[in-house]
């Protein structure tokens, strides 16, 4: 008999050679039926595998991202299947589960697939999956394996770079692949499966090596899910921010300025300086001040901070000068100008907290590959701020810093939010830096905080930075991805790095916690889950535009005027459109860029000194007075605006 | 009989040999007596040089730039008598006149000065001074030179470095110096000398060379300007924007963060975005758009620009990655940006102009030895825009300009300006690119401009850049220090480099204009200047703190707190002082913080529901309602804020 202990910790006794599979059975024949996955002792295993020893078991469904990941593991093999049969010619290479879905990545010598064949091999896919094939693990020689793929370079290469005695391989069908496990028991619950795209890749990424062509797939157990996942996509596209950031002209690249460095054009700074604007209020009212540090700073500075450590080799390299006698770095922080500016005084317990606040533009280098629209660049702008405080502040300030990132999210549409709580590792002091005591006092701080804060939270032990624990706010957007925003750190290092003191009400000196917090994260990265997030349809107190003051003809350009400058003296952002174009072409371009209201002037309008309004999507306000709409618009713009 | 014709255009016939004190005799007794120095066809020569050909004929006095270089260069002679009388060891190298004053580098051998040696230098040159020596010139051959300096290095080099039949001699009194001439006539009306400082200086400027002694002094014709200029001095002293930037907690420098990298702390970098705020809501007004662009760009693009000529090798050297496969360089200039961010969009002739406006920070090294406070730094914030319009465009744009820099100037009280306009040479066409008709175009335009707007200006001829001519405005500061404040530049070079298009209403492609402008000129400079004319006391629209509400125990603060907020109602920027100190030492610190309003709050005023106010210097306005004080204080606001 061995003893099995399962997550919520009851433990059971079983026959020895039981399998996962039974495990679920033995609790509900539900759970068997949707089991698709396993973990034992922390390792992935089949559901039919024998366990022999107690342990700790894990039972996965397609609910858990374990699970996906077994069902896309799974597809790749029916995908590898379907390719080896349709294109005989063909080498496989490595086919992993990714975040959504799964690739392959195949040599197709001679031959080359594009979107047309994309449909011959998901038929041919869903052919094998219907067939109810088994996935079967089975261990064989070194020399056994290589004997099957002597005709494949790739996977003699991976098979020889492995130690004989842990080869397993993986049928299903009349199909073969070199595996380590983790399916699905069976190829049936397979029932929709996608080709989503294909793209070059070097062979392990090395760009000296063979280039491969990887093919991307999905696959679902209901028809359904494709379906909604294929509309989700087609959803994403439109809100792709490189998209709605060119339709809106919010910012371009240019190849001749760099890759990863971003021009904001005039609607794109307005929005950035709105935002900026934003926080600068509220965090006025919080007590921070503004302070403004150069981009560059002396290598050396880097090396005291430990940033050039970290980034050092594989960032943008140093600037020296004319004579070779000096070294600067482009800031890839701002937290050591920050501490500079806390050197230049000598303060006082009652001094603090100091909280300096700058929107600080850092460069990191990025590899080209990896850079994307304004989520990876190699220049961006961090909300960033710096808190100096005694560790008796610690626990005030941390709320007061939760607070301030809750009132940005709500202001901002995002509703649907969790934390997670990164502590040390304590069974690795060694790690981490700074004595218990602050550690202790920090992650109860932080937990504390959390839980005051009424947050939805994780813990994570052994994610905090080494030199302080941390809180990160993870945001889900209306497409329901997730993004990591906002995030406030505590950090015992650079206070001790940096020297910096303050004299305590013992006269003694004494060293001061920091705190580094960016409710936004950067500018840039913002922005861009902003746009992904709202489509463009901002908060209407974020709107470029709010509204369009649209003429029936260019007779009523006066009139139009008029309504302008009375909007404009409410603080109202509004434009005017008075091309000769018809009305139905000047709606339907202020419905593209967005605006939130159209204002719409004709001869009754001028007559009766009214205005016709009409919603973004169409609803009609009718007609009434300037006085009218202007409280009508205030009162949803303190709607979309929480209170701070 | 020769011709001298005279700066107002009257032409005189002379004897052949007549000198410039003959010529200014027979002008007038009063000239004769006053004119110290000459220029005879734009070469400056002796009041005694007997003249032998026609030509133009420039007299100068004391209340001449060019009478003050005499006057100085003389006194440079008379310092080295001196030096050399009380030094007898010490070797003489060059010293000349420069813009307040002069110096003498000196070899002192093994001896050495400093302050305590002044007087007896000072007492020394004015002995020299009242023996009423002429300065006669003489010609050498350059035996005779060397063989006068053969113990001397340093004049040894120099004339080795002359063609022999070019080497002149200047006597006076028993000294002689090596000399190109221009001296006032006699050393009679040197009638006040004063010693200012010594600092060491390298021979020829190159650190590898022997480290002399310069020896800065300043000399009047009479004893009253002499007091008035050290006066002058010890109030610049005050002014001195390194010493308000730290009394005032403006800015600092770290050595760790690198030397000419300001840090701004909290109340400069408030200061700096209340004058960018004013700028942009002016800017606004007058249609301009912001735009954000990075600190950086690839080497290429500043090749493109031509700055990788200009400032290249010189400046900051390129910052290279990983794999060195790219090269970036911190922008010296905004331009090239905004060049492709002009290019980003097809733009028709309707469009125009665009005007793209930045606080756009650059970088540019400057030697260590050159830095000054906010004045030269390595890394500054431009108030930049770059207008790009129709050569029909540019006038009435130039126009708007000027009426821009003017706002600034009188909002910010330099009420004391003349404009410089920079024309090319048009002997010399192959200095410049562009078309001879945009050229003509250009310069009418500046010269149009400058004249409707009723602006003081010279114009110079030869001054312009290669690439467009332009105007500058040079401001006196209150202390009647001239600084060169605000551009504007006219630029065909770049539209051409970056191959910059629009559409023209003939449909046809066509090149735009750009206008380069700053009124600022750089915050960093402007702040620094703006200190050094005010002495910290700004307009009041610009000041940090408005008001200092001071309380006349702790007991009043709960009064003084409501004070307090109503004024900040009212958008008036106020803060409490509400320690334990006693009034007078408040009012003091207040007056030291430059607060222009201070409000006292006692027993009586809360009894009242009043506060007592009293202005910056002491002057008393009574004890009146927050109401009232609030319309004083924001009628002086307008006062000194202009409209735009």
């Amino acid at each position: 008999m061995i003893n099995i202990t399962l997550p919520d910790g009851s433990v059971k006794s079983f026959k020895d050679g039981i399998t996962p599979f039974d495990v679920a059975k033995s609790i509900s024949d539900g759970l068997a039926r949707n089991i698709i996955s396993a973990k034992f002792n922390n390792q992935t295993i089949e559901t039919s595998t024998k366990l022999s020893t107690d342990g700790d078991l894990i039972l996965y469904t397609w609910n858990d991202t374990e699970g996906k990941k077994a069902f896309w593991h799974s597809s790749a093999h029916i995908l590898a299947q379907a390719i080896e049969e349709l294109y005989p010619n063909s080498k496989l290479t490595i086919g992993p589960a990714i975040e959504n879905g799964f690739y392959y990545d195949v040599d197709f010598g001679d031959d080359s697939i594009n979107d047309k064949d994309f449909k011959k091999i998901e038929d041919k896919m869903l052919e094998i999956a219907r067939g109810k094939h088994d996935f079967n693990m089975r261990a064989v020689s070194k020399t056994e394996a290589l004997e099957l793929y002597k005709d494949n370079i790739y996977k003699t290469e991976l098979i020889e770079n492995l130690e004989d005695g842990s080869i397993t391989f993986c049928d299903h069908s009349t199909f073969t692949d070199l595996c380590r496990g983790g399916h699905i028991p069976n190829t049936g619950i397979i029932k929709a499966v996608k080709i989503l795209s294909v793209a070059g890749a070097y062979w392990r990424g090395d760009e000296n090596n063979t280039q491969l062509t990887r093919v991307y797939g999905i696959s679902f157990p209901k028809q359904k899910e494709l379906k909604e996942y294929l509309e989700l996509l087609e959803e994403a596209k439109k809100r792709d921010h490189r998209k709605l950031g060119k339709e809106l002209e919010l910012f371009t690249f240019s190849q001749k300025v760099g890759q990863g460095l971003p021009l904001w054009l005039p609607k794109g700074a307005a929005l950035r300086e709105r935002l900026e604007n934003f926080l600068k209020v509220a965090q006025k009212k919080a007590g921070y001040e503004m302070v403004v540090t150069p981009h560059i700073g002396q290598k050396e500075l880097y090396v005291t901070s430990g940033h050039y450590a970290k980034y050092g080799e594989d960032s943008f390299q140093p600037i020296t000068t004319p004579k070779a006698d000096e070294e600067f770095l482009l800031k890839p922080m701002n937290c050591p100008h920050h501490c500079e500016i806390y050197n230049n005084t000598q303060w006082s317990y009652k001094d603090l907290p100091k909280r300096y606040a700058e929107f600080g533009t850092v460069y990191r280098y990025e590899q080209s590959g990896e850079l994307h629209g304004l989520t990876r660049v190699r220049g961006f702008t961090q909300d960033d701020a710096h808190i100096f405080c005694t560790p008796d502040q610690l626990d005030q300030e941390f709320k007061n810093v939760i607070d301030l990132v809750l009132y940005v999210f709500g202001s901002l549409g995002f509703e649907n939010f969790t934390a997670q709580v990164s502590l040390r590792d304590p069974e690795k002091p060694e790690k981490y830096i700074g004595s218990d005591e602050n550690w202790e006092k920090a992650e109860l701080a932080i937990l504390n905080a959390a839980k005051e804060k009424n947050l939805n939270y994780v813990i994570e032990t052994g994610e905090a930075a080494f030199y302080g624990p941390k809180l990160d706010f993870m945001v889900k957007d209306a497409l329901g991805r997730q993004w990591q925003l906002g995030t406030i750190q505590v950090d015992y290092n650079l206070p001790e790095r940096f020297n910096l003191t303050y004299k305590g009400s013992d006269n003694e000196s004494h060293r001061p916690v920091m705190i580094h917090r960016a409710p936004f994260g950067s500018m840039e990265r913002f922005i861009a889950i902003l746009l992904e997030h709202t489509g463009g349809n901002f908060p209407l107190w974020l709107m470029p535009t709010q509204v369009s003051v649209l003429t029936l003809s260019e007779k009523y350009e006066n009139y139009g005027q008029n309504v302008l400058n009375l909007l404009e003296n409410n603080e109202i952002r509004a434009i005017i459109d008075n091309r000769s174009e018809t009305i139905g072409k000047k709606i339907r371009e202020a419905e593209l860029n967005k605006t939130p209201f159209m204002i719409i002037i004709g001869e009754q309008e001028e007559k009766e000194n009214k205005i016709s309004v009409r919603k973004h999507g169409g609803e009609d306000l009718g007609m009434i007075s300037v006085e009218e709409f202007s409280e009508i618009i205030n009162s949803e713009i303190n709607k979309t605006k929480k209170q701070f």
